[in-house]
């Protein structure tokens, strides 16, 4: 239950980090103004699924699926990527994550006066040449202009459309399930959070992780359809978030196995050096995956055919009584702690 | 053709005031840097037809109407509304314009870290009112902080989602074609443009008119579906920028009677003092129409039943060899001149 806020207060970063806050001050918000009757579509999913998108039925059993982001990273260019190429991708993961086939996008650009042309036609050639490869359209926008000092740099807002068989629901998560990592984590998170604190980066050690994730999602999706239920890129918040967010809204106990979690090195040891748990690190290329266990390691050899080699089981989900919402970590050590969902500051501006 | 365009340059606010300077920088941005294979989806309206909104055909042959805005206005309350009402009702209206019937809405909201939850109670509950008083669902959205300094106060982008029998597509303009707006124009903008230059306002004499225009545009669309040829809320660059967007389009010449446009008094004397034409000043309250001639005057009659008194025959398209893509307007003086598409900064933050 959303607790601790009173409308005296302010907004604060942690407000907006993607975790605990977040979803405390969303829920708030949209439970006082917004009457239930108008959070979805009849027979669509919508705010009350807290997912990474939202669907509306098709005539013909279809749905389509929807999804509404920013994006507003610093520094806007980073190894491995830029806010154009987190735009898409981030855009069409989502589309992905719901088990739509990512058809078209919408943006709204939004531009600081003064801001360089050239910026301006390398971020949006970055956005474009994901859609490119993609094949998928832009098929509409907005583009707006704020003063000097109104704005820092650039914002990008999208909308991606897409159409599934069958919208995925994290809420159709079971006991018994697979969770699955299709690669590193913490990557995305792990760079922009060195750049931010001002770190020195040795030459390839850090790099975002930043890509659609269709290569992986579309061929699973048609073989495995009905086995996965649930499936999420883990961005803001990282893994733990997606973690809490699941075990929350099935009412079940994920347990991870914390060595068999895929974490590069470096991302491990800047970790550290920054102080921040990596299973809180955004990654942006990356699936997880709750599926049924009959399939489980038949599709971790699947997804390592597929090119993504550091795909695994990472952990599972079971019903205990007491523990109903919560994330155990089975630690290296062999022990077990909470794996709580994140919360405070996090890293802002991180995607 | 984009003119002027140099990518060692930077963005200025008229790249952004959705004008002349806009339109060109948005053309040759995607023109670019997007192949045209991916400018809309097969037998939808896309890019190309640089519309209030895109279209996806369904199954059944209806359409699906799609639109993406960001709206940023300063300040955030005035007279007749703040943000939340002005983002509602221009995504319903973008909807309506392409002859959809608006069924949801998605948000990303971007706040300024400091700003108080109070403000964006009450900017989030203007925009739930409006859905509300609709019947238009948030099936979904996004929210994100930046740090104070990286934003001032808040900005709302919206992605609005309709259903048309068949997208009303402004291209479709013919000759003999009457014009007719729905009510008093650059009532927005006066108010806002006012309120920016520290104008006093006496009680009441300007006033937003942000609303939805539902109940003008399901009963039209439903009565005149087909006579109806191009349809626009004429909000950045006013009517001034409606009509040459649509004399290009169309590739007609369009011809206004002066005396015709509906402007109160108040709104001519404010932009009189402002120095700005009021047909370059933004309605967000209006619809103006292309329709055939054959029902022009019983649609007015309807428009007028239907609470809205001020609806007026302004003007028609002509085929007018060597006026092609221009709007000529016939002064109150008699006179005639050409109505340019409005240029340079106009004014920020307006929408």
């Amino acid at each position: 239950m959303p607790t601790g806020i009173v409308l005296e207060d302010r907004v604060t970063l942690a407000h907006g980090a993607g975790g605990k806050e977040t979803e405390d001050l969303v829920r708030k918000l949209f439970s006082e103004l917004l009457p239930r009757s108008l959070w979805s579509l009849r027979g669509g999913v919508g705010l009350e699924a807290m997912d990474d998108a939202a669907s509306i039925p098709l005539p013909g059993g279809r749905h389509l699926v929807v999804t509404a982001d920013s994006y507003t990273v610093k520094p806007l260019w980073f190894p491995g990527g830029d806010l154009g190429r987190l735009a898409a991708s981030g855009t069409i993961n989502d589309v992905l994550m719901m088990g739509g086939r990512p058809l078209a996008m919408l943006d709204a650009i939004v531009v600081e006066e003064g801001f360089p042309l050239k910026d301006l036609w390398s971020i949006v050639g970055s956005m474009t040449e994901i859609l490119g490869e993609e094949g998928v359209a832009l098929i509409g926008g907005d583009f707006k202009v704020m003063p000097h000092g109104d704005l820092d740099s650039i914002l990008v807002a999208t909308m991606g459309i897409g159409v599934a068989e069958k919208p995925i629901v994290d809420s159709n998560l079971r006991p018994g399930d697979k969770v699955i990592v299709s690669g590193n984590i913490g990557e995305h998170g792990a760079v922009i959070m060195a750049l931010q604190q001002g770190l020195s980066i040795s030459s390839g050690e850090l790099r975002s992780d930043a890509s659609p994730l269709t290569r992986l999602m579309l061929p699973l999706l048609e073989r495995y359809g009905d086995s996965i239920h649930a499936a999420r890129d883990p961005t803001r918040g990282g893994l733990a978030m997606t973690l809490n967010d699941w075990a929350q809204i099935s009412n079940t106990t994920i347990y991870v196995w914390e060595n068999a979690v895929p974490i590069r090195e470096p991302v491990r040891v800047y970790s550290e050096m920054l102080g921040i748990d990596p299973f809180t690190l955004a990654s942006e290329g990356v699936a997880v995956l709750g599926v049924d266990p009959s399939v489980a390691e038949e599709m971790v050899e699947y997804m390592r055919e597929l090119g993504f080699r550091d795909a695994g089981i990472i952990g599972e989900v079971r019903l205990n009584r007491g523990l109903e919402g919560l994330v155990v970590l089975e630690t290296v050590s062999g022990g077990r702690r909470i794996l709580d969902q994140p919360r405070g500051e996090l890293v802002p501006r991180i995607c």
